[in-house]
C-alpha cells in the first residue's frame, strides 16, 4: 500500500483498518479520513469503546461465548431453558442464531469445526468441555447448529460419536428450502432434503 | 440492529464499526468479532493508533491537508516545487494524486465543491486561503484537480474567475480515455473529448 504523505501515525491508523475483514487498502484509507473528519463524533468514542472492549471482554468459561462477564449473559441468565445446548462453531453463529430469537437456551461454542486439511482435531476444539457439559442429569437435547458443509457435518458426527451413550437427545438444524427462497435458484440437495422432509401443509 | 447478547460493551463497538464508510451492521459485527480475536495483535494496535490519531492529527493552517505535524509534512517539505499549487476538494483526492505521483507540487484542499443544491457556497470552502497563496509571486499556476462532475466544474470555473486578474496559469487536468480503459464502455463525453484533445503518436 503506497504511502500517504500524511505522517507515520495516520499511516498505521490505515494499515491497522485495512486488516479488519470487509475492509481493504481503498476503504481503509476512506474509513481513516471519515474517522479524521469525525473526530468528536466517533473517532474518540470508537478508541474507548476499542479501550473498554480490550479491558472487559472476556471468552465464557463455561460456553466460550465472549462477553464482558465471566461466566456470560446467556449462561448466567436464569431464564433459559437449561435443558438444551446449542452447538455452534463460532460466535458469530451464536449471534445469529440470538438475532434470530431461534431458541431460548443455552450454547456451546467449539471455536471452529474439524477439519483434517487444516490441521484442526478435536483437540483444538471445546468438544471436552461439551462432554463435561453434556453429563449434568438437567440436559436432555444436544442442538447441532453446525454449517452443512462437510467440516460441519464430520464435526456433527464426531460429537454425536462421543454423546452416543448418554441418556440425551442429539439433533440437527433441518434442511430445506430458506424462507423466500426460490426453487429455480436452489442446489439439488438441498430441495431433495426440502423433498424427504416435507411436512403436511 | 438488533443486540447481540453479548454485553453492551460490545454492542456498543458494533454499531460505531457499523458507521464507518464500507462496513454495514453485519460486517460491522464480523469486524468486532475478528478484533476480539486478535486482541493483542490488531485491537490493541488499532486502539493506540486511535487515540494517537486523536492528540496528534491536525488540519494543516496553510494548505488544508491532515498530518501530523502544522504546516502539514508536503508544505513544509523544500524539495517540492513552490510554483504550483494543486487544487483538490478533499483530502482523499491528495492522497490519491500522490499515491500515483502525479506532481511533486504543493496542494490546497478546499474542503469541497461548491453546491447550491446541497447549500455549499464560497465561504464554506477554504477559497479565501488559496486567493491569499496565489498572491505569493512565487505561485505561477494553479492546477485544478477537481472531480469532472457539474459540481467540480462550476467551482473550477468560480475559482478561475477569481484569479483572471493575477499574472498566473489556471490549468485542469486533461480529460481522455482512462490508460487501459476501453472505448467500448467509456460516455460519450469523454470519447468526444479525447478526440478533441488528441495528441502526435
Amino acid at each position: 500500500m503506497a504511502p500517504v504523505s500524511a505522517g507515520p501515525e495516520i499511516e498505521r491508523l490505515i494499515q491497522l483498518l485495512a486488516r479488519l475483514p470487509g475492509l481493504g487498502p481503498r476503504s481503509a484509507r476512506r474509513a481513516a479520513l471519515f474517522l479524521i473528519k469525525k473526530r468528536e463524533a466517533l473517532m474518540a468514542p470508537l478508541a474507548a469503546a476499542l479501550q473498554t472492549a480490550l479491558e472487559k471482554v472476556e471468552v465464557c468459561r463455561t460456553c466460550g461465548n465472549i462477553d464482558t462477564q465471566n461466566p456470560c449473559t446467556i449462561c448466567t441468565d436464569p431464564r433459559r431453558d437449561a435443558s438444551a445446548i446449542v452447538v455452534v462453531a463460532d460466535v458469530a453463529d451464536l449471534w445469529a442464531l440470538e438475532r434470530a430469537h431461534a431458541i431460548n437456551a443455552r450454547f456451546h461454542v467449539l471455536g471452529g469445526t474439524l477439519s483434517p486439511l487444516d490441521g484442526i482435531g478435536p483437540d483444538d476444539l471445546a468438544i471436552d468441555g461439551l462432554v463435561k457439559r453434556a453429563h449434568d442429569p438437567a440436559v436432555k437435547e444436544v442442538i447441532l447448529a453446525l454449517n452443512a458443509t462437510v467440516d460441519g457435518q464430520s464435526t456433527a458426527h464426531y460429537i454425536t460419536d462421543l454423546l452416543h451413550d448418554r441418556e440425551i437427545k442429539v439433533t440437527r438444524l433441518a434442511h430445506g428450502v430458506p424462507v423466500g427462497g426460490e426453487l429455480d435458484y436452489l442446489d439439488e440437495g438441498t430441495l431433495a432434503a426440502a423433498m424427504r422432509s416435507r411436512t403436511p401443509f
